[in-house]
């Protein structure tokens, strides 16, 4: 699939810091962020924005706050091709957190906020793109919001200045025909706006539904090498670039970076692919209680915890 | 989706065979036949129907045979709702090595063959219906063939007494639009035959593309217990179970079965998603060299993987 308005974003210490509150070394952020530069992708997505008041410090790495100066101890004054971006959430970053672009090495910020939140996300990005930075938003587990509530949601985010708008599976719960339907109704509703896809690998289908939004026509695709992200997981950047035929990709740097540093990951750290991520997936829940189990000592006990997920489930219905 | 011409057939035993010469024990060999069982599953493809002069019973374990004796200590007279089905390799099993369907347990043999053994597929398949037999024919490496020949197999194909045709995506290197083009020939070319898919995960596409052929008409589907199969093995039988809602299937047997002899089997084989089956994926090649990669001490060298293959590749353009 050769079409040159496509942009890959780089999720995996945003997306992977969910995995371990952002610890990572020094060393392995730089070797992703190198990696990342050589691969050719457009945009790196390296932690999150987040106030003090909402996070502490103690329990949580430099990547859930992309202070300037951690930063510039790996990228220096980024003198590459490739933006930087950091996630901000909507009731946990104040205005005040986010410096002038001027003042900052990061490109772009990407809010993301639930549909009972948009009127605040709608003005947090405003508020960036005022900043000077370049912005998107990331509409929220849209696989639980009734039709209505999310063609509300749809119609705000037309009328805001936000050029960039992501469709997002952050259940992993989604089938390729629900994407096409989503797609078209986002097209529809956000005809001069670019869509954007976020996935999550529950149902081993996040690369699979990446494909279907590019074939939709989605223009900014997110991934993670080896998937390295919450739970499941994400679409891999690696898969990514093999399926994107632009000569501006290359993938070498990526496994170089997948052998040296995310395989040795996986001893500390376990995502991917594991039933309780699946049983959350295809209910259509959040992965919480999924990643919960899994950090427990219960983690093998696979039908106790879908007995357990089926169970609350009805409790719910 | 329901669909209630939709079959499913387990391959677990037969396909996760390739990755240790068939040696399962019996213990292992029945809990996957109970969970099939269980489940609801339509087949359970339990091995090969093989000849002692093709391959050695020292090295094979008893699956890459499937005598009656094996089968009858493990399935009795199957006296259950489930079909047995064994696969019969062209060239390496003789007529004589087939007994009536009358002396046995199982009701159906797969023949496999290459689109230049197609009258040899033929033959044989239809030698096993007047034996008694359901059979089915899968075409395989077919990404490997041009569009010509296709065709011309597809109209051999046509004229047979065999009811059932598998799409196989033996290298793992289709992509959906490759599927749906796929689909859309095999269905115009036998439109009264029933189609089937049998994929393989070297790019994480075994479920998304079992999916799209559903989509497109298929109603034979292949799936291995959390993708037990050669290399980066299948699209996993509990998550097709999970998105087919045909009541007739329940996915909690399959569960039980992962916990209790599939992730223990994980620490003496690895199958799934690796780079060097990904590499050959996406290139479009047998992944016979990433499976010797895996088997080697150099397993976790992917770098020097990536780079001999893509230069054997560039010497073969």
């Amino acid at each position: 699939m050769f079409r040159k308005e496509i942009k890959v974003m780089d999720c995996t210490i945003r997306d992977g810091g969910l995995q371990n509150c952002w610890q990572f070394s020094d060393k392995f952020v730089k070797a992703v962020y190198d990696a990342c530069v050589e691969a050719g992708v457009d945009y790196m997505e390296i932690g999150y924005k987040s106030s003090e008041n909402a996070y502490s410090k103690k329990e949580n790495g430099p990547w859930k706050f992309c202070e300037e100066a951690d930063l510039r101890r790996i990228v220096g004054d980024n003198n590459t091709n490739m933006k930087l971006a950091a996630m901000a959430d909507i009731g946990r970053i104040s205005f005040d957190d986010i410096p002038p672009k001027s003042e900052s090495v990061l490109d772009m910020i990407r809010v993301a906020c639930y549909d009972y939140q948009i009127d605040k996300g709608i003005t947090l990005a405003e508020h960036c793109m005022d900043k000077g930075y370049e912005v998107c938003i990331n509409l929220m587990a849209v696989s639980t919001v009734t039709e209505m509530v999310l063609d509300q949601a749809l119609i705000d985010l037309s009328k805001s200045r936000v050029t960039t708008i992501y469709l997002v599976d952050s259940f992993g719960s989604m089938y390729s025909e629900q994407i096409a339907f989503l797609m078209n109704k986002y097209k529809a509703a956000l005809p001069d706006k670019t869509i954007g896809f976020h996935g999550h690998n529950n149902m081993q289908l996040a690369f699979a539904n990446t494909i279907e939004t590019i074939i939709q026509g989605a223009n900014m695709l997110d991934g993670t090498i080896l998937g390295l992200g919450r739970g499941a997981g994400n679409c891999g950047t690696e898969l990514l670039l093999t399926f994107l035929k632009n000569p501006k990709y290359r993938v070498k740097p990526i496994i170089k970076v997948i052998q040296d540093e995310i395989i040795p990951l996986q001893k500390e750290l376990s995502w991917g692919y594991y039933i309780p991520y699946l049983v959350t997936g295809y209910l259509n829940l959040h992965p919480s209680s999924a990643i919960k189990w899994m950090d427990s000592d219960k983690r093998d006990d696979y039908m106790t915890f879908f007995e357990h997920t089926i169970d609350s489930r009805k409790e719910l219905e």
